[in-house]
């Protein structure tokens, strides 16, 4: 696809699309990185309080599956796929897991706080294993529709609870 | 790629090829399966006796990212895609992905009949939630080489030690 088809489906002027992406390739990482902040919630994270409201936004995304998930699946692997072959794109998607297992460790230590969440775990070392299980739960239930996932995840709440 | 360019690779007669895999789909096919087969290492599970060993195991699998794993991700990848197009395949991954969760299941009933780990957790659910957190870190890993996995696996065996 070229960057004219872009503007023309767009509706947009050829030199616009050309001025503020500089080129189609920078259109494409700006392109995979939209889609990859759209499969990790860290936007609404903000408005989430506690493990359980977490547990419940995974599950919310992951029930998605039948609809928009499974056409976003399509571009998130092409996403990879273009990583792969560009290290800059790569370094950024880096960036935004961090950013999305910050808050998620900033998560676990409030919960850790209010005593609702065993203080005997890294809260860094726990928001690496509780981002894995969301997308590691997409990623099956994307290749299996039947999975049970809402079992995996009450199987994990009742981990974690002190 | 055609069929003739891999006999041609192969050093194999063209006909040999046809006839052994009925097409280019098939041999596609195929080649996904065991690309499936070597990510899940359903076949390394059978000599598995341990939660300990599993975690192990699956530390090697992402310790070796970048080597091997480097280019079985690009395959991977490309048969996330592939999959997408071929309802075939899907279930045939599937297959494969329910049959290695099924192991897993094996291994905690094991484990908590050994008095190793919790047994207030449902062994097919737990099944579901260590095969998503191996399969999500390796994920992750693929992203981010300096990822703390082993920080995340300490963190999981800790939670499931009786």
């Amino acid at each position: 696809m070229t960057t004219r088809a872009v503007a023309q489906r767009a509706g947009l002027p050829l030199g616009a699309v050309s001025y503020h992406f500089r080129g189609k390739q920078e259109l494409l990482t700006q392109a995979a990185l939209a889609t990859v902040e759209a499969a990790l919630p860290t936007g609404e994270l903000a408005a989430v309080n506690s493990l359980a409201e977490l547990i419940d936004l995974m599950t919310r995304a992951i029930g998605d599956r039948h609809s928009e998930t499974a056409v976003l699946s399509g571009v998130l692997v092409e996403t990879l796929r273009e990583a792969g072959r560009d290290p800059a794109l790569a370094e950024r998607m880096t960036g935004l897991l961090a950013e999305y297992r910050r808050l998620l460790g900033d998560l676990v230590r409030a919960e850790q706080q209010r005593g609702r969440l065993r203080d005997d775990v890294d809260p860094a070392a726990l928001a690496i294993l509780l981002a894995a299980v969301g997308d590691g739960l997409l990623l099956h239930a994307l290749l299996d529709r039947h999975l049970e996932t809402d079992d995996a995840f009450e199987t994990l709440r009742g981990l974690l609870e002190r």
